[in-house]
């Protein structure tokens, strides 16, 4: 499936933290960059993420800010 | 200013299109990785973006999807 | 692939308006229910589409407000 | 009050779980297709949401990524 | 209509600037205090937004960041 | 650092309520009007937050829906 949003980045789930209601992921994206994540613990459970799981981080552009 | 975005991504600008009411701007975030970000075009004036400039790229972690 | 996003629905685009820089989509998910995206028009551009094709509307749970 | 969201959908509250922090709620909105939100459990709290309720799920066309 | 999202901010339109696919709406929410909205240039012709309106400022707890 | 959202105001923090994922703050931006914020709890914690910082709320414009 190809999807809308316009940053499609693949990388490497490190870590896992599972809260009550959310999950927080880090992946690593390579050169050092690592990218978080907060979805819901149910998606978590639902994509059985785990460390080392090769995943997509998948962001709108229009969820991008920009500081200069 | 520190702000409460997980994921701050420092990159150069590398395009920017401007649009009637909204950017696009590209961002070289290193190791090939480019970040893509739409923004107001208000906002493209205000900061004066223009390409090669120094950026960071801000992005709340709810705001990354996961794809498995 | 999964994403982590909890509201995937599939449906038939009935509409596309292009404009300079973002696309209009409405698709048909059935129950005389549409649901109207907005995405870049580089995306629409991006995964070729057009009416009558089959696709997702991808939602995240916390983008879905509730009024009452 | 009418709202800039292009998308507002009428259903029914099938499930409602609260978290300390946040709550996700099951709306029907016909045709067997449910949506999921998660809202601040002050939220939910707020609206008085109960399975049952009469509701409106309401998301922005931004919001709405598109698979294909 | 009662909506989950935590900020409802009252306020009059001071200015309107509509673009091809979307509309700047400018909102005076009191003590010199303009709240920025970008809306869909459809959202602003369906609630026949004009400069003068009584309107509300809607906006997610979780779309406010903070920086320190 | 300047910040493409368009809506950045200042005010102080009148309440912070830490949950287990995520930190719910209430930011007085004067007028008696208070802005709710919720972030995550490691983003309240690395920014140090506490009752009384002088903080801004920061809101993309297109994150801010209108009601009429």
């Amino acid at each position: 499936m190809k999807i809308s949003a316009r940053n499609t980045i693949p990388g490497t789930i490190t870590a896992i933290a599972k809260g009550p209601s959310t999950a927080t992921v880090k992946i690593d994206v390579g050169n050092g960059l690592t990218v978080t994540s907060t979805i819901t613990a149910d998606a978590a459970a639902d994509l059985g993420l785990k460390e080392g799981d090769t995943v997509t981080a998948i962001i709108k552009a229009s969820d991008v800010l920009i500081g200069k």
